[in-house]
């Protein structure tokens, strides 16, 4: 494998200390940040995030605050989910699109009040679209990117370990709703939601100075129930469908083929800037999606560039993540492909580094 | 060393198989691509830069394409560098800015013709920021990625390689000027430019796939000449006071304070969105600037975090980048430093990771 070059470009964040003081072995950039991929190992870290408990460094879900009279209305015109319902202390997860309907980004949007929204993105400048937006349309609302570093609290011993450092109170928190929590004299938002399927919660951290003080007392309150440091996890990720911005899915999508059509409410999504273009696509669906797709064979190699997907010697979509699966005993991946060739139990090809490899649809993600 | 986790996310290049099969030794991630950073050593990479001549996969310059009848008012928008007198086959360097004057990027402009610019960026996504305005603004222009990779020509000898592949004529083209030349029946925009002080050309590669074809009838011409897969190079190009959008600058400063105040015409540049937050800083200058700074002792550690500059017991200002200079025989470095301590000569100390260091204020940098 090949090293990664550091740089202040490269930033570290509030917990690279505590993230270094844990061995990591390799690091992704996202975010221009530092994000750890691996501690022990892909598979021994698999493991452990589905047994135990961790704590991930993921203040690479850099926020984008709006701020003023105008915030909630720049909220609606990002996105085609239909965001009047909500109230302050929930969090949605908003597809949010340019003019053509591409999308620009996945993150999940926090609102703090109706004037203060906090949106916690994946891997692109997003900052710049909501200020170009904001400046064009000559909005009353600031922009910018706040002192604000996730950290979170991954695996099914969470819980117990939030509750240990936050107090029993935090037990109450509904999935993607957030609450008020004290450390240290701080009040910091505490959600339920990360990016794994084995539960847990991600800490708002307002001020990095305040970052490795708590990464010390999360690991330190879970001694007893086998904490270690951890981040997001390649198979785990693959198995329960979670989608990576850049991989699975870039500006040339519209948010229906990555089977985020549930989450567009495109007729009364009025003020979206992408709302005209995804009107006929909403009426009429995709011709392409994302799909769970099972590959047969050994263990792929790591998936760095689309594998076509091949059915009657014709190219019928992609694969863009990939992973051995020890719990599923087979080539866990996300695939998007044709209409034609979507449908569950179809059986494709894909051609791997390894060779053409058969491989089928499957009707759901491995949870 | 840690290692970096390759993903489709981050994109590989039109060249990754040439720069794979030269023996990459780290990859920094750049605007979500892969940018090599060593094939033998820095040291060495950095004595052959200055000697022979060296390819570079500098892909990850991507292009922002403006098209369309508004294409030249809205570049202007973007950049206090009064565009009014530049002519198509000229390339400016333009410091683009926000409403409030903080450095979005600064990239390379290169006008094609009236209404058609490629805009070839520093790491962020000043593609968001364009289309964000574009839409705001409602101007009659496209905006988008094109499938444009650049490639570098690097070092003493480049006019040479150059001349013995797209022919005589190359030679004629002068700085920050382009001419479009042949290759394998494809018109190719090709620039007098690049990221180092050794003197060179830039290729807009338009079309991934002759990347290959072209790198590969590059080191076949360049055999004689010793050419090698290289790679900006840390040490060069701080000796050169070539600056780093994402280390030595962020949002927060504003082209003054990068020295960048000579490309920045602020009464005139009509237009530009960050115009008038610029007029005051224009007029009475700013409080700190980037400096070249000499650091005494043995040679640091990367610089992977801002180093305080303290003078009197007081921070002062910041190192960004800082490398030990065979050629000169000190530790070179960029910093951001205060009025009070920016004169040529002031005796200044930074906080190394391997200790406190006397360093001084450069009156120019190492060329």
């Amino acid at each position: 494998m090949t090293q990664i070059s550091l740089s202040r470009r490269l930033r570290r964040t509030p917990f690279s200390e505590g993230v270094e003081a844990a061995g990591v072995q390799a690091y992704t950039v996202y975010n221009h940040m530092l994000l750890p991929t691996v501690f022990r190992s892909v598979e021994e870290d698999y493991r452990h995030l589905k047994e135990a408990v961790q704590v991930w460094d993921v203040a690479c879900e850099r926020q984008v605050e709006l701020r003023g009279p105008d915030a909630s209305r720049l909220m609606q015109m990002l996105t085609p989910r239909d965001l009047r319902s909500m109230l302050p202390g929930q969090c949605y997860y908003v597809p949010i699109v340019d003019e053509t309907g591409g999308m620009l980004n996945d993150p999940v949007a926090v609102k703090l009040s109706e004037d203060r929204w906090w949106v916690s993105i994946a891997d692109s400048d997003l900052l710049y679209w909501i200020k170009g937006i904001a400046n064009g349309w000559r909005l009353d609302v600031l922009v910018d990117e706040p002192d604000v570093s996730p950290l979170a609290v991954q695996g099914p011993r969470a819980e117990d370990l939030m509750a240990a450092v936050f107090g029993e109170a935090v037990r109450d928190v509904r999935f993607f709703r957030f609450g008020h929590f004290d450390f240290a004299g701080r009040d910091l938002v505490v959600a339920r939601s990360g990016y794994s399927k084995q539960g847990g919660f991600e800490i708002y951290v307002e001020g990095g100075d305040i970052g490795m003080p708590l990464w010390n007392a999360l690991m330190e309150a879970g001694q007893s129930m086998d904490v270690r440091a951890g981040c997001p996890n390649l198979i785990e990720r693959i198995e329960g469908g979670l989608l990576s911005y850049g991989s699975d899915m870039t500006d040339d999508n519209t948010p229906h083929e990555c089977g985020l059509g549930r989450f567009c409410d495109t007729q009364i999504a009025i003020g979206c800037v992408g709302r005209d273009a995804l009107l006929r696509v909403a009426k009429e669906g995709p011709v392409q999606q994302i799909r769970p797709i099972a590959i047969d064979g050994p263990a792929v190699p790591i998936c760095d560039q689309w594998w076509p997907v091949m059915a009657g010697g014709k190219r019928v979509g992609r694969i863009s993540s990939a992973a051995w699966s020890p719990d599923f005993n087979t080539n866990v991946a996300i695939g998007m492909v044709r209409m034609t060739h979507w449908d569950a139990g179809t059986e494709i090809t894909v051609q791997t580094p390894i060779g053409a490899q058969s491989a089928r649809v499957m009707e759901t993600f491995w949870i």
